[in-house]
């Protein structure tokens, strides 16, 4: 049984690591075709690959591979992730075919509701790295928390 | 033949629309059983989703889609929509079932790249509206977009 953490619960600074995933060429290339039909995501024309050494990832695919890690490694217990934004999502490398990724969130602040007083807002920046250790994903989410003692 | 722009060719204030694309429920819970499996996207656990009237698409669902309306709309004509990152991304309101999705870019900025002058980098505002004109996503992009002259 997986307990809810409230955000009472959380400190800022607190760090959790998620488990990693591997990329297929196939599932990156499933993804764009039906989401982001571009030639360096599809290799669906010859050559269009060249400028970026082959097939590299849809960024909405990284996003998307990443929620999923973060989903499952929990770090607000059962309480969802319920994201109301996102801020500095930044791309700086691509992911590639074969790439494993893992990723790391840190609670950044933590902030009351003036206008909900059961819920808070906590921004999680959210960084990504390949198996070389190179940034590929970060961005900075604002979570809807709810609180134990509104 | 579609015709290919280059950073010269744009202006900023420029705005285009994309087509409209609708969410079925089953896209939506294939979607989130792959990338957000939480109770109020995939509908596991009952009663979960009345939080929300119902069951909401993850919002990277939402951004995957709008990135799929925007790709058909071809705002640089053949060059290709190559994201280095996002700002100020926000999910106002959920994309249910049923709803039917489209987006809006329009050029923010426009500026030559100091370190690559061959390139630059052009800021596109994204407003995605449901079928009530109400706004479910937006965000800025910045893309990469190579000029004419170097």
């Amino acid at each position: 049984m997986i307990e809810q953490r409230f955000l009472e619960d959380l400190a800022v600074g607190e760090i959790n690591t998620t488990a990693e995933v591997s990329l297929s060429a196939t599932d990156m290339v499933d993804f764009a075709r039906q989401y982001d039909p571009q030639p360096m995501h599809t290799g669906m024309e010859a050559g269009t690959g060249d400028t970026f050494n082959g097939l590299i990832a849809s960024g909405w695919h990284t996003a998307a591979l990443v929620m999923r890690l973060l989903v499952d490694s929990r770090p607000l217990g059962s309480t969802p992730l319920l994201g109301l934004g996102v801020d500095d999502l930044r791309w700086p490398k691509p992911l590639r075919a074969g790439d494993t990724v893992r990723a790391e969130g840190e609670i950044l602040s933590i902030t009351r509701s003036r206008s909900k007083p059961e819920y808070g807002v906590v921004r999680l920046r959210v960084t990504a790295r390949n198996q070389r250790k190179e940034v590929v994903y970060v961005m900075t989410a604002s979570l809807w928390v709810p609180c134990r003692n509104p």
